[in-house]
């Protein structure tokens, strides 16, 4: 699977991922109105504004990007018909071309993690038939319950050809505080790297493994030491835009080889519209917004990876 | 919340919780046959069976118990329809007096953390309305991404009186990989402790808090030094039964005042009838043979802690 990210960042030169992230306060007015007219101010009718927004989204930016990342949690907000919308969205994402990464964060033992694994990524059988329930192309993992709640995973990304991208270095103001602390004067996430490089191993897909990591943008100096401890991983970035991470931060995710890490925005593209830099296109115009901001994503980061 | 919990640990005598973790393997090929006639061999033929299965055991168990444990990623293995199912599940056990456990291991950077805890013991706003979706009383949560990823499941639980219990040292065999990490001499599940023990410091809702650990009966030892650093932290304990821990572990997870723990049982319960120890119920007395169970666990758990 990794493979055919590559293939796509190469075809649209945009080592970027789009964070389909859709806040009911980042969605234009005229989108609300249409959906709650038709479905009222229910769960149903702010599932359906979600899912309007992001048809115009994709739309708009699925021609420049290799693939989305949609946030699950902010599905999962709106109950069942948010997910119902999450599942909606995955699908018309794949039909235009897009691979999903689906951001769940899962991970639990074994026997839990074999059926997030299936729901996600895998195959469920039901008497003579078979299904892929959600059937994302990437998911993300948490990787604290150790290797016994990854392998069941590992062992679906490999009869499925699919990837995982698991926690090691996290975004947020306080993610070192159990991430950062010293173990025989080396922080935990270091630990969590080559594990993540171990786990990888036996599952290349040419030159990288389809199990990646995801470190923070916010992080650039422990993304160049972890870039070295797994040397074979592709990472997930979070962090850029919104989160404060720039893309002269970005370099060091890289290997030589102008691979090897794909980075998100979420905000910084889906809510563009409402940015002073993108307020011209406005409310009506958010998709074109988030159009233009991709592209000037794109030059940023490419500005710095390519010298 | 944690005190509603308490009154009912004391009104059943039992420090108990019911896995809700309907493997297919575990329905009765009566349930699923019946299931699969009305939907088909599909997703929605195996939320039902999900959905009957459950709720025979609910049933038979309700007046035992003070609460059920739903494990989310059993539902999400059957999509969309596997989600109803769980859905249904939590509604019905509150509509028959338990409280509910989603054992959902959510947990993520601040604003999604927020979106999760909204969508699972949160309110949301949809124009003049607020709907609570998924409504469980408490969630598990994971803690690796430090302070700011949990905060917004706490503020949540202050403002709708709800609860957490976050992982702290987790009952699977791998656990120990990150967990056991030696930071300045003490693992890292004690940092991860202490720090479950702040974040519901100002969340105490009678003698404890309402921000739980969980700490698995399989390592009783971690168990009994985490109750001194948590003295006042109810801890959900898996592990029991199926994954090994017996009875005569748990009493070091209990304060003197006979609580402070709560036991989970899964497949020992509700998979009962497929032990050689109750076959006598056969497969459509699966639910008594669940409330047996119950009454065995119980009789287990309260002979090792009633001195």
């Amino acid at each position: 699977m990794i493979d055919k990210l590559i293939a796509k960042i190469k075809a649209t030169d945009a080592p970027i991922v789009v964070g389909l992230d859709p806040m009911l306060g980042y969605i234009p007015n005229y989108i609300k109105e249409a959906a709650f007219k038709e479905y009222g101010e229910t769960l149903e009718g702010a599932a359906e504004a979600v899912w309007q927004y992001n048809k115009g989204l994709v739309d708009a930016i699925c021609d420049l990007v290799p693939a989305v990342k949609p946030q699950v949690a902010m599905y999962e907000q709106f109950g069942i018909p948010g997910l119902v919308a999450f599942d909606k969205t995955v699908k018309y994402c794949k039909e235009k071309g897009l691979l999903v990464i689906g951001d769940v964060k899962r991970g639990d033992i074994g026997s839990t993690s074999a059926a997030y694994a299936t729901g996600h990524i895998g195959k469920v059988t039901i008497g003579a038939n078979t299904f892929e329930p959600f059937n994302e192309d990437f998911i993300t993992v948490n990787p604290y319950l150790g290797t016994d709640g990854i392998k069941p995973f590992v062992d679906v990304c490999k009869e499925n050809d699919r990837g995982l991208f698991i926690l090691v270095k996290t975004s947020n103001p306080s993610s070192g505080e159990f991430q950062d602390r010293l173990i025989d004067g080396r922080p935990l996430y270091e630990y969590v790297g080559e594990k993540v490089a171990e786990w990888g191993a036996d599952c290349m897909s040419g030159d990288y493994s389809n199990i990646g990591a995801v470190v923070g943008a916010t992080y650039p100096e422990q993304g160049k030491i972890l870039r070295k401890i797994m040397p074979k991983t592709f990472i997930l970035v979070p962090g850029y835009g919104a989160q404060g991470g720039k893309g002269s931060d970005l370099a060091h995710f890289f290997n030589e080889d102008g691979l090897g890490a794909i980075i998100n925005s979420s905000r910084g593209i889906i809510a563009a519209y409402k940015q002073e830099a993108y307020a011209k296109f406005g409310e009506t115009g958010y998709a074109d917004a988030a159009r233009q901001a991709v592209l000037d994503m794109k030059a940023d980061i490419n500005g710095a990876i390519k010298h």
